[in-house]
């Protein structure tokens, strides 16, 4: 398949990709959805009267939305039938699109002279510690390798609600916090900016109709209310995170601020790219079991460029494949015991490292909890992140040819405020 | 200060309280605001023309909104202007409503006629753990007399990010959820109905104009961000609740639902009742102090009508001044590192133990973990909640012949559905 935008093969935008974003521009400020197509966005504001189809004719108001949530609602159908029309109107030979000079003219924009935002108004946000290289990378650290994995950690896909409030859009920058932390565990704790500023590498996946409280949905049922994916980095002071986080979990910790990637990558785009789930064992309890591949090969790169410098040096190659849960299994666990999703709600895989060194998410385990440094060009290193450092996620699924991916999440790091 | 209209001395909603509420009728489906005042509501969207002072003049709108929320946002000073305006109106001796036949006609209602809704959208939902003699009896249950006290419960209040998605208002029923618990710490886990579901007794408090990521509030500057206080009921699958939270804390025996009160007690309305602050060793941080008294005399009750039954059996008194920590020093810990809080976020305090036994704020400590039984009268006990049991919160303050009260916040559980 080939559209009549010009795509060049390394592009993570092709038209078997089309991923949903909100955006604004420079002479419009009102908040539009858009489908990124090369290096265009497709204002689909502009062109909500060309979704013709059963389910879509009657709800082209979704297009004209300031988010995604109300596309994310309608459900399965609607996001094929909104696919398959996108793609037919960008297609090379469908003249429809292409030749109407006029509407072309007010329908695409150029990516780098939008503003993206939120894709979605987020109700809850969830974060999941789903990679068994990362738990058993923090367990072994904390507890020692024999203790590593926590005795549910097999049993049930680990979460925990995060804030909805603190997710912001790629290219945000984020403040180094001030709190509370405990670096000798013999003297009272003290007061002042975090030291152990990291990231974590993760994917986020929005979620689509939902359920309502008190009826779960099963694994089995779980692909009809997954609307796509988008990249995450899951800011992470982990000094501040060792002395709060018992009994309850991480709060402080997490909730100074999320980036999620701009381009929401629906699960139609991702279904050629998956590969066979991890081999569980124990066998999960029934409502978490699903017979097929929802495992994806999504390859995965961290960056750091240092303030100032023009070079961003990969410190962490890992892919989403090394997830031991499912999405649909975390959302079927997310639900088990009557949580309602809505849509719109985002939910989170956890970092994602996988079994090689240069795989880890993190720099607490890149760095083995500062224990050797980590190299970022041009001679500087690093243990933890640095003011100024601003980080790169990256992530795509190869294809024959063309490449699914997300764009970047970015995000630099603010110095603290002085300490009040 | 006394009302037009009738309100008797053991109502909860004298004039002196006018707490908040969003209801419907059933001739007017429409979500709107109102006041409780004695037995009726003042509907505010009748009159939202009579707010005609400085602040508010410009901003009637918001008293024509579906939810608290743009109230809210407004900040102090639009707060102590409606109260005063309300108070003026509602005062026997001001004609302008009282002799309006035709508006008092409209603006009125029979609270018993009304259906009331959450009265805000609530972004985030995060709970405390600030009670002392609740985290005391739960630590000394769970890891004994010596150690029952983590390291850092005295230096910072202790909080996790709850399910928004799953609170909801008073009235509405909740089902025994499913799901995994460990009742043999030697065995494998078992999937099905929880078995030890549980109350907990908590206050809670929306925020108000809130604050910028990166940018805390201080517990001295924290006043003009509470809007005010409602009732809830944090519902707790203990069983489940065990087996999961390790290491990222409460997740699915959490989230299956928390209800809270209809009415939101403003804080105007609450200052009357401050009593000393809790004495606090040690010192805390500087972000966390404030001068003035912040912890309020809130006279608390738990009953639990049992299935068919017409009585309520009373089974904790506490009492909302047991907090450790105040509401002012939660909301300047929880947005520390940079955390943004929204109007219409939901904070709570935790379950609300006081130092006798009757005080307990949940079955957990009231059975001490089912040790022993709790007379819930009729010759009926319970341990934990049985299908079919209504739980029925209640609390108000005493004043000078009058109480500023909250109202109920009820819930009764339905049986579990059967494992698939």
């Amino acid at each position: 398949m080939k559209s009549f935008i010009d795509v060049s093969p390394d592009s993570h935008f092709p038209i078997q990709n089309l991923p949903y974003g909100v955006f604004s521009t420079p002479d419009n400020a009102t908040h539009r959805i858009g489908v990124a197509i090369g290096d265009l966005i497709l204002d689909l504001s502009v062109i909500s009267h060309l979704f013709c189809g059963p389910v879509l004719s009657s709800q082209q108001n979704v297009f004209k939305q300031a988010t995604l949530n109300a596309i994310m609602s309608l459900g399965c159908a609607a996001w094929k039938e909104a696919r398959a029309t996108l793609q037919g109107l960008l297609t090379a030979d469908n003249p429809c699109l292409r030749d109407d000079q006029g509407l072309r003219a007010k329908a695409f924009v150029q990516q780098n002279t939008a503003t993206m935002h939120l894709p979605a108004d987020i109700g809850d946000y969830t974060d999941f510690y789903s990679s068994i290289d990362h738990a058993t990378n923090v367990g072994t650290m904390f507890r020692g390798k024999e203790n590593a994995l926590m005795p549910n950690w097999k049993y049930l896909p680990v979460g925990y609600h995060g804030r909805a409030s603190s997710v912001v859009v790629s290219g945000t920058p984020v403040r180094r916090p001030n709190g509370q932390t405990r670096p000798k565990d013999e003297e009272p704790p003290t007061y002042g900016p975090c030291r152990l500023m990291d990231f974590e590498l993760e994917m986020a996946y929005f979620v689509g109709p939902g359920n309502t409280m008190g009826e779960p949905i099963l694994a089995k049922n779980a692909h009809e209310h997954i609307f796509g994916c988008a990249l995450m980095n899951d800011w992470s002071a982990r000094d501040i995170q060792k002395w709060e986080y018992i009994p309850l979990g991480p709060f402080g910790a997490k909730n100074l601020g999320t980036s999620i990637g701009a381009w929401v990558v629906t699960m139609e785009a991702l279904m050629p790219f998956t590969v066979d789930n991890y081999a569980q064992d124990p066998v999960p309890f029934s409502y978490l079991q699903h017979n097929d591949k929802y495992t994806f090969d999504v390859k995965l790169e961290v960056g750091i460029r240092a303030d100032g410098s023009d070079h961003v040096g990969t410190v962490c190659r890992s892919n989403f494949r090394y997830m031991y849960w499912t999405m649909k299994q975390q959302l079927a666990h997310h639900t088990v015991t009557g949580c309602n999703m809505r849509p719109g709600d985002l939910l989170a895989s956890g970092t994602i490292s996988g079994p090689e060194e240069e795989s880890f998410g993190s720099m607490l385990e890149l760095s083995w909890r500062g224990s050797k440094t980590v190299d970022i060009g041009n001679g500087a290193t690093r243990k933890f992140l640095q003011d100024g450092d601003e980080v790169v996620v990256t992530g795509y699924c190869q294809g024959e040819g063309y490449k699914v991916g997300f764009g970047n999440c970015t995000g630099k790091i603010l110095p603290a405020h002085s300490v009040q």
